[in-house]
């Protein structure tokens, strides 16, 4: 196809596309014409997966190439490839850490994950960030809050293995990185934004006499 | 106590706690002396709850004196303190929406919740940001992570259930919106961290035969 047509195929706008072709992360189209060019699936497919690392991922044109680079390298074993969409999409830049409270806190989760079995890789951002939500909570001197901790650990356990054995359908190196990026990026805000519905709905079945007294709804089971 | 000791036994510079008291935020002293007024602990309370609205629910001036006025009003159930206290962390400016999917994605998402049980308000900023991303995994063209919303959906109803029952044992109306705010911002971020630890830690036990072959860790029972 043109370059007009993977630009109506995909979505993404043609000055865009022409933007990734000079970056270099999305590779030339075999040469057909004086100034035409021919893309095949191989393109669309790429072009899906930079249009994700760099729209919904929030990547850098940088971050992208090196995501693009593990996954184009036979060498690297599938999880490696999965480990550089998760590190690119997932670090942050750090807040503010009081110490010694934040690196006992990073401390503490990483014994709870590897008492649990867990392979905990010691410098994985996710690692500082369950760190600042913890230290967060201890220094909030909340302790009703604390046995949740737990609570999210038995949670994520289950669900990630269900996510990650989904991405890992997907097949092509290409396609687990963009599943990567969505899973994570956008799976994460469903995640959240259905808690919210849930604890919504929770504290008005459990406060709210009205309801309290209403029998459930036709819908229920 | 002083307003100085007030500052240091809460942790909030002084600046900031005059500031608090100059918009209201912070119900004045008693005035003891000259240019002096005396602190209880139901100023400290409120300090707690001023500082996390701010600073952990990233909430305006005049936001934080709305969820204030609704912990203050005796009229008020707590399941309508704990809304409004809701409803302000959760509201996000929104993305841009393509229509009619986004909301044909809505109207899904309200469907399954209802189908459950839920108690959904139809105005509720969370369902807006399930629409958002569940009309992002539509696009997204991925048919592999659509079985995920189910996943999503049975994993927050009972997350949600011991976090609204952790967060009503702490008692007072203050109390129960600090921590709304601190469960929410704080657990959501705790919860997408441990999330992705486990996907890592997921991957790695799956796609890396050297781990694979591996015994479990003595930790593990």
């Amino acid at each position: 196809m043109r370059i007009s047509e993977l630009s109506a195929v995909s979505g993404v706008p043609l000055p865009t596309v022409k933007y990734y072709l000079r970056e270099g992360l999305l590779p030339a189209g075999r040469s057909t014409a004086r100034n035409q060019a021919d893309y095949g699936p191989e393109h669309l497919a790429r072009l899906r997966l930079v249009r994700a690392l760099i729209e919904i991922g929030n990547l850098s044109v940088a971050d992208t190439r090196s995501v693009l680079a593990a996954s184009d390298d036979p060498q690297l074993p599938l999880d490696e490839v999965m480990g550089a969409a998760h590190d690119a999409v997932t670090s942050r830049s750090a807040p503010t850490r009081i110490e010694p409270a934040w690196s006992e806190a990073r401390a503490a989760v990483q014994s709870m994950a590897e008492q649990r079995g867990w392979r905990v890789e010691p410098q994985a951002p996710a690692l500082d960030q369950a760190a600042d939500a913890v230290a967060t909570v201890l220094a909030a001197d909340m302790p009703e809050l604390l046995p949740l901790i737990d609570v999210y650990f038995d949670a994520t356990e289950e669900l990630a293995r269900k996510e990650v054995e989904a991405v890992l359908s997907m097949g092509s190196p290409d396609q687990v990185v963009r599943g990567v990026v969505i899973g994570t990026m956008v799976g994460g805000a469903l995640l959240n934004a259905l808690r919210l519905l849930a604890q919504q709905s929770i504290s008005i079945k459990l406060l709210d006499p009205a309801e309290a007294a209403q029998p459930a709804p036709p819908s229920a089971p």
